[in-house]
């Protein structure tokens, strides 16, 4: 096990009806709010009106960025400063899924930045200080409820990017199962393959001895796939709405990577295809997923995904090591498509085009990873191999 | 799964020689420093020298409790606060196991409270206000390094009562596995049932669904058993004490119990057996474990106790499930053996006298669990098994 700093100072009001106490936590923080949310479905589903009255009735004073992309774009964050800044906001309140969340993230650092917000975005180290972030989550899917990153895409330079600051945690998050009732089923797929890809980022991995740590992953693991496609099945079923919900924060609140040196090769491998694409983030990370794994496995990694197997599959140990090893990526490519997912990069409109240049676009920053370090070479053999 | 506010604020520096950073975060509370300890175990293995050797480095005024016992008492308790109140103490740092962090919770607690300090222990409710608390932690398994509750001992009344308040957590914890190299067979062992006990109270539950929480309960069982048996056969192994100091932190900082009804009726039952003959808690607690397990086990029980034997145990589902249950309490057993520990009370020196009087006063305030409740005949036959 490496050493390790814990800190996950995100306060987490988890359940029905848990709106109850935003009032009291946003005057933790002032009275003057920048509601920021996507593309209107929370006007749909009511709950916009339930925020706006709780403001109204606790003399608590809003404004408003709406229309935040999936894939938040760098545009949106610079306009959500300036709303900031032109009213001296206090707190920045983030409703939806981790896209709207990230935005918050970087219109909060922003706001005590001098130069334009993609410089924060490319180097963190520019960020000093941020205003407080809160959030109510609508979506299962990217952990930024309680996490300090967030992911911002720029579409003039085809970047996607990701940045992080510990201040960008969300001071707390509103964290209630019952809205997630509406997310439709490829949205609740996605999400769940995003909660499960952040988890295997971790998990597979070149320390040692994490034991803990390995079997709290495989804990999440099989949290998401006993009910991933329960919640797609009965949209409304609130066990597995909730258990995704929890799962998707813990995946990536850093409880599982302490201690730990960790992979996100397929987050920057997929972060070019939405880049270039502005697919759904969950779906690249299940189409690349299984034959990341693929490239993966060697007799240095072997042991790592018959554990993998065994543990979170119940697959039986007894067999041959690269037999299991297979068997575990076939599995976990199955329960993909079981959740309705494309699983090839043709089905969602990529081809061959723009590979080489997103292989190295991917590997720009260096070579991903390091229990299977990727050059673009490799990239470009998974991106092929995922066609 | 039940709703719950999540919120664990201390900060963990975790792994060898992260003593580096005690003085920068004590400087965060202030330069006057109680430092509380046990039996000098500090002293012979150099620790107490390399702290008060950065205390001196960096000017930070010290005073000393010492001799602060496994059961700690509200004697030291109370003369801790005298300590603070006469230096203006600024932070208290517990340097020890449980006990010594308990007693310094207190004297945190305390410190601003006017009356005698056991009418906080009795009734928490009186707390409003505590010192900051640190701890470096030389003892894996009470988690009091990373929870908000302490257990104190009255000799006069024979009690031991917990009491919990929020800001009793410490602000930050130092935990390097190294320093528990040192600790002996026998109390390794009885940390290590400790532990197991801290997640077995959480584990065996009423809630339904609370899937993810009993997956990650099963993780930390694993992580124990794994490593207890090791720890004590190499006592500088390196990862079995890593494996076991983070899973003390996290049995009991309410990760596992958040969402879920919890029991605690083996930890209430131990209580009176160290409260009325002072034999070591995690001993207590592995003596009673598997007979309350034989005792809770039922009808509506015998499922959870199925899962616990499948999933933790590796036992083959498909049998009879009370032959699965019987088997995975008799696993438990054998384990708490293979440790060291006795396995009935009359081995610690307890027959029945007293038996009949700390059955009434473990149950005093009122039926113990919800899981399967237990008034004081039920806690009388329990310790009368266990003899």
């Amino acid at each position: 096990m490496l050493n390790f700093d814990y800190s996950i100072p995100t306060k987490i009001f988890f359940g029905r009806d848990k709106i109850d106490v935003l009032a009291e936590n946003v005057k933790n923080y002032g009275t003057k709010v920048l509601l920021v949310y996507g593309g209107g479905s929370i006007k749909k589903s009511g709950l916009y009106d339930k925020i706006t009255n709780i403001f109204k009735n606790n003399e608590i004073s809003y404004w408003e960025l709406s229309g935040v992309e999936p894939n938040p774009r760098v545009s949106s964050v610079r306009k959500g400063i300036e709303i900031c800044k032109d009213n001296k906001i206090e707190l920045i309140l983030a409703v939806g899924g981790g896209s709207t969340i990230d935005c918050a993230k970087v219109i909060g650092a922003g706001y005590y930045y001098d130069g334009d917000a993609w410089d924060i975005v490319v180097d963190s180290s520019k960020i000093n200080k941020v205003l407080p972030i809160a959030s109510i989550l609508t979506l299962a899917a990217t952990g930024s409820e309680m996490d300090a990153g967030a992911v911002i895409t720029n579409l003039e330079t085809s970047e996607k990017l990701a940045t992080v600051h510990k201040d960008m945690a969300p001071k707390f998050s509103i964290l209630d199962p019952t809205y997630t009732f509406t997310v439709p089923k490829n949205q609740t797929a996605a999400g769940t393959a995003d909660i499960m890809s952040h988890i295997f980022e971790v998990y597979f991995s070149n320390t040692k001895e994490a034991y803990l740590q390995n079997r709290m992953a495989e804990a999440l693991l099989k949290t998401c796939i006993n009910y991933g496609k329960k919640a797609i099945d009965e949209p409304e079923n609130y066990e597995a709405r909730a258990n995704l919900m929890w799962a998707s924060s813990l995946a990536i609140n850093n409880l599982l990577s302490y201690g730990k040196e960790t992979e996100w090769s397929v987050h920057a491998m997929e972060h070019e295809l939405s880049a270039f694409y502005d697919i759904t983030h969950g779906v690249g990370l299940a189409i690349l997923t299984p034959h990341w794994m693929e490239y993966a496995l060697n007799d240095n990694t072997v042991n790592n995904f018959v554990e993998y197997g065994v543990n979170v599959w119940g697959l039986d140990p007894s067999g041959d090591k690269y037999e299991i090893a297979h068997n575990a990526i076939k599995r976990t490519r199955e329960y993909f498509v079981l959740l309705g997912i494309p699983s090839s990069l043709s089905e969602v409109g990529i081809g061959e085009e723009k590979l080489e240049k997103m292989a190295k676009q991917a590997t720009v920053r260096g070579n991903l990873g390091n229990f299977k370090p990727l050059a673009a070479q490799d990239v470009l053999k998974i991106y092929r191999a995922a066609l």
